[in-house]
Parts: structure tokens; C-alpha cells; sequence
């Protein structure tokens, strides 16, 4: 078969042989093999952290990753951010009737890479076949369980005025490489998806930095929309300095020539750290360190306030953030 | 706002508002409050058992049931087949553009009432929205988290030569329904899909029947191909009688006019029991006398063989039966 057909959604042989020489020969997990209606797996005893995505982004490959890669990244940086390690993931696939089956196969492989990157198992998942014109080649949702680590303590309430706003690099990558992709931007220079894995990077800092209070991976709505959520949740301010946030300057440019700001622009590789002041410094450094993470800064404060996000321009000018309103930016992720 | 809008999936303020007026207003759940991206809950050592599905069931609202009801009650049904008691689920929402609001807080409002009585927690989840014409109305995932009963122990192993097939009611109500309803075919009596939480009975059979060696719920592909699967994972074989399988009458003439078996058409309520022979009757009485379980049968036997599925006619024949193969029947759940 060179395509998905409607009768690869049925239940019946031909969904199972797309499971088995598909699905199964890419994640080649014992439980997946088994082939229940449920998986049924092992747990310590202790904080169970859950996720889920849906992933419609439109092309489903782009510069930097495709879906696949994107549907686990998504997740496990979900995860990570919560302060829990990855241990299974769900998987479930809806297919657009007539999807190439080499182009499904490329992103199953890229999904199964990124997985075993990560360290998670694939343990149970399902599929579903739709017409022609009632999807988009395909969507993905991930489902990702973790355990939460021993000792991490990551929540709102943690959060004081002094503490310093982190991020471990260029922001707006992924929404512009995505964008400019879709839209046939030609490049000055070449623009790349920031989709990658955070579990590694994040767990090094939750072991070596005892002041991180939060941390959050700004994905749709950016850096000022989480930022602002995060001011809302605590009722605290959140002062960015607009010098100080790291974009590069083909992402800027390009973003710009589509009337688009960088603050509001989704990441898939960003993690937001809230940390304390006297570690702020050591953690930059430490994220600068890490190939990839060259471009990490602290680029605002913590202060009393009444959940407002405020950004000090070059200019010398305060202006207020909101979060990102009514600009249609569809299946970015 | 009256219809969704491609900026409710931004992740900015309206993905908010939508998140707030429609998905917690009705989910009501502390930690879904947190609105953080993923969920922290307490799990006591032991199995976890975790089953995930996609809904592109058209229509989305059909004679006993919707979309909402659906994604639920697969889920929870999956788990409590898998001797698992539900514990927590996350749902994911794919909308397309244009969808009436009044539409989607009735699917809802739907779910959240069956996952009410089901007693599981909507603890995370995640809503995109795609652009017109690129799904049909909305999909949803819901992936379940359960705990595996104490001593509950069911697997394909545990089948035995001489065990009973029984079956907690007629076949094909589902299918018949949904596809009834989608083609506009005129009943002479109401069909109603038997979509229904199996949760509950489940567990008291696995409290009161200790025989009880695996069960599974015949979705797409119908009793014929989930009797299929097992036949082939055991390598026994299993021969129905086509006789005592319990069809209602207007559910058989309805699949005939479409031309479609109801061996192979999808359930929503039903599960399939292979239990010791001695306890076989007593299972079969047990149910009968539970409301909406009265067609419960014993429908066939496992033997030594082959990983055979066979069916003794009525007119005294055998035929051999395989999985469902090439139906095109998209979207039924």
C-alpha cells in the first residue's frame, strides 16, 4: 500500500497490519506488542505527573523537525518542566485517507527517534482514518506519564519578588522557521525550528540550583503570554528588559516582515526558569555551557506588584504586555 | 462568541476564556485549575494501566449518545476490561473553525456528566483549533489512567479449552445506529446505540467470578474480529453458534439493508467474557438480571485448534471467520 485508506481505520486486518509493520516495527515496545486495548505497567509509589497534546502543525515538515518529532518533544518538555522524569507515553494518530504511507513512515521513524532520545516508552496507542478533506495529512496526541522527582518543589506560590526571569535561549525560532516555511519566506539565513528535547538540561538544573521556583516552556502564545500567566497566577509583576531578550536577528527580521513580535511567538525548545537571585547568574552560565544554549540570559525581574507583565523597552519606555489576543495563528504545533 | 474562532487555539486570551467558560466550568477539577500543562497526582504503588483513543464519529450526535459520551466511555470501558479501576483521564480537543459554541458546550457538558458517573478525574488537556474544512466539527482524544484491581488477573494466556464466550447483549446496536443515522435510513422501530459505561458491572463480575479469564470490548470490527484476535494470540480455536448470538431484530434487518454483518459491527457497551465452563451459566444469569444486560448470552466455546474462528450455522454449517477486511466504515467511533 502506497497510501492510507479508509479501511486502514476499520479494526479490522488492515488496521492491524498498519499497526504491526508500521507503528509497531518504529516504537518496538513488549507492552505495545501485546496488543491490548490497555497498557498495563509498573509504578512506584509517588507523584504521577500527566500531559497531553494534540499536534495539527501545518507543514508537517519544517525546518528543524516534523510532527513526529515535535508530537514527543512537546510532551516530554511538559513534563520536564513539571519537574517529573518521562516514563510512558500514549500515542494516538488520525489519518487523512490518501496520506502518503512513505511520508507517514518518515514521521513515525522521527517520533520513534525522538522517544527513544527521551527515554520514554511507547506503550499503548490507537488510530483513526477520516476522509479526504476532514483533517490535514495527519494530527498526533501525546499523551505522556512521568514520575515526579524526589525533592522538586515547583509551584506558583514559590515565587518572590527578587527573582529573576531566565530563558535558555533565542526566542520566536520555532514560529518562524514554521511561518516562513508555510508561506514561502525566502531566508536571508537559514531559519531552524528550536524543537528539541529540555528533559536532560532540565533535570542537570533541578539537581544543581536549589532556587528554581517554576519553570514553564513558552510554546503558543510565546514568552509574553506565559510570562503574563505567571504574573496573574502569583499577583506579582514580571519587569522584562527588552535589550536583554535573546533573538536572533534572522528570526527577528523575518517575524518582523510578517508584522509579527518575538514575545508572542511560539518556542518548542524554550524553557522560562523563575529562579533566585543569587543563583541567576551561576545558571546562565551554566545553560550558556550547553551546546545549543549559547544564547541563555536572564532577561527580567520578580517584583511586587498586581499581575502585571511590563516590558522596559530600548527606548527607555515601559509598555504593559497582555497575553497574545486574537491573532490567528493556526497550527503552529 | 458564538462560534469557534481560529484565534480560541492562539494559546493567548481566548484560548483562555475558552478554557475557563467551556472546559473547566464543566470539568470541574482542582488540579485541571492550575491550568498548569501537566497534572500532579497521587498514585499508590502497583499497576498502572493506561489505554488512549481518538472520536471522529460521524455525526457527533447520534440515538443514544454523542461524541462527548463516546470519547468517555471508551476510554473507561477499555480500562475496566483491563481489570482496571479508572482513576484519572486527560482529553484533547481538535476544533474546526466555525464550530457552533452551543454545539460544543453540549458535547461537554456530555462528557463531563458520563465522566461524573464513571468516577474519573479530568486532570489535563489540551485544545487546538484547525481551520475550516480541515476536520469536521471536532475530534477528541481521551487517554485513562487506571489501577489495576488487586488480584484481578486477565490475560490471553489464562484461555483455556472448554471455556464459554459470553456476551453481555445484542450486537451491532452501535453501528447500526450511527450509520442508520448518518445515511438517513428510516427505522421501523428506534435503534439506539448501546454506548454505556461497563465500568461498574466489570467490577462485580470480577469480584464475583473468579473463573473469569480475560475480557475485551468488541468495538470497530465487531465481535468477529476481537474473537479473531484472541483465537489467533492463543492459537486455540473458538466456535460460535450463530443461533444464540443476540441480535435485536431491527438491528439485523437495518445492517442487512446496508448490506453489513453484525459480527463485524462496532459496540460501544458490550464486553466480551471468556469464563470457566462451570461458571458460565451463572455469569449469564447474573447479567440478564442486570437493567440493559438482559440479551446477555453464552455465545460459542474455545477448543484446541489453531488460532481458528469458526460459526456453526443455523442451517448446521461451519464457516470460518476472519477479521473484518476492506469495509470502508470511517468514522463510527
Amino acid at each position: 500500500m502506497k497510501k492510507i485508506l479508509l479501511s486502514h481505520g476499520d479494526g479490522g486486518s488492515q488496521t492491524h497490519q498498519l499497526i504491526s509493520e508500521v507503528f509497531q516495527a518504529a516504537f518496538g515496545d513488549a507492552e505495545l506488542e501485546q496488543e491490548h486495548d490497555a497498557a498495563v505497567l509498573p509504578f512506584q509509589s509517588g507523584d504521577l505527573v500527566v500531559s497531553t497534546d494534540s499536534f495539527v502543525i501545518n507543514p508537517v515538515e519544517f525546518p528543524g523537525g516534523d510532527i513526529g518529532k515535535l508530537a514527543v518533544t512537546g510532551t516530554i518538555n511538559d513534563l520536564a518542566v513539571s519537574g517529573a522524569r518521562p516514563a510512558y507515553m500514549s500515542v494516538g494518530f488520525i489519518l487523512e485517507e490518501g496520506l502518503e504511507m512513505k511520508l507517514l513512515k518518515k514521521i513515525v521513524q522521527s517520533f520513534a527517534a525522538t522517544a527513544k532520545e527521551a527515554g520514554i516508552r511507547i506503550v499503548t496507542g490507537d488510530t483513526k482514518v477520516v476522509e479526504r478533506g476532514k483533517c490535514d495529512q495527519l494530527y498526533i496526541n501525546t499523551t505522556g506519564i512521568g514520575y515526579r522527582e524526589q525533592g522538586v518543589q515547583l509551584a506558583y506560590h514559590h515565587i518572590q519578588p527578587g527573582d529573576r526571569v531566565i530563558i535558555n535561549g533565542g526566542i520566536g525560532e520555532h514560529a518562524a522557521a514554521v511561518l516562513g516555511e508555510r508561506m514561502g519566506i525566502p531566508f536571508t539565513a537559514p531559519i531552524t525550528s528550536d524543537c528539541q528535547l529540555l528533559h536532560a538540561v532540565i533535570k542537570k538544573i533541578t539537581e544543581e540550583f536549589k532556587t528554581v521556583r517554576f519553570m514553564r516552556d513558552p510554546t503558543r502564545g510565546g514568552i509574553a503570554t506565559t510570562l503574563k500567566e505567571i504574573a496573574l497566577k502569583t499577583t506579582l509583576n514580571i519587569v522584562l528588559e527588552e535589550e536583554r531578550i535573546p533573538v536572533k536577528p534572522e528570526v527577528r527580521g523575518t517575524l518582523e516582515l510578517m508584522g509579527l513580535d518575538a514575545a508572542y511567538m511560539a518556542n518548542e525548545g524554550k524553557v522560562l526558569l523563575i529562579a533566585g537571585p543569587q543563583e541567576a547568574e551561576a545558571l546562565v552560565q551554566f545553560l550558556q555551557d550547553i551546546p545549543g544554549h549559547e544564547m541563555a540570559a536572564a532577561i527580567g525581574e520578580v517584583t511586587e506588584g498586581s499581575g502585571q507583565l511590563l516590558l522596559k523597552t530600548e527606548f527607555g519606555g515601559t509598555r504593559v504586555l497582555d497575553m497574545l489576543s486574537g491573532e490567528p495563528l493556526p497550527r503552529i504545533c
